[in-house]
């Protein structure tokens, strides 16, 4: 069954906390998830939290990547949503989870908008292109 | 089980395919939907793509919200991702739905981050405060 899109939700552990917190770190290491994975990012915005934490998300053409931190328990909330067939969403979770030293990961693929002829959604979407 | 927070991905359809097109009413109907909900607002980037389509993320003290629109199909994937008790992300979606006057909406609700004592993450974390 074909679909739009294909989205990852990532619960990634054990991650080293000084890293997490690094907002200029978490930011360059999901624009370089997107660019790896043959992404075209369009809009860029984190945030970073007191005491601790950083939130962000890299819009690409392809859909999007968000990131949630909690530097205090080593845990990051890693999304990566990809639309077409020309960008693996796995290639960016995997340079995610690498770049934090993550010691485990729990993920899981959800198809988004999915096509058939006898559904809300028939074939024929045009991609975007600008 | 304790969860630090709760993600709805919502396949919105049968939309009104202007609104979906229309960046200014996307990016107010999803400020408004976190607003709503009772979250605060962080930071905001929205996109708009030739031919068509928008795609934007709000930022919130509690996560996000994401939507991405197929006005040629009348459909949006939308997300939205609260953490804490006080934030439901059930009244945002609604909101987003009713907004683009969907005809039917398929919707399934994640845990994420979920804390228990003999798993990688224990209870005590710190809420995002600034």
């Amino acid at each position: 069954m074909k679909a739009l899109g294909r989205h990852i939700l990532a619960e990634v552990y054990g991650c080293d906390p000084t890293l997490l917190n690094d907002i200029k770190h978490v930011e360059k290491v999901m624009v370089d998830a997107a660019l790896n994975a043959g992404a075209e990012v369009r809009e860029v915005a984190f945030h970073r939290f007191s005491p601790q934490g950083v939130s962000g998300v890299v819009i690409i053409s392809e859909s999007h990547l968000a990131i949630h931190t909690w530097p205090e328990l080593g845990y990051a909330a890693v999304d990566v949503f990809t639309c077409g067939d020309d960008v693996d969403p796995w290639i960016a979770c995997q340079h995610i989870c690498d770049q934090f030293k993550a010691e485990s990961v729990s993920a899981t693929e959800t198809k988004r908008g999915i096509l058939h002829p006898w559904g809300p959604l028939q074939q024929g979407a045009s991609h975007k292109t600008d």
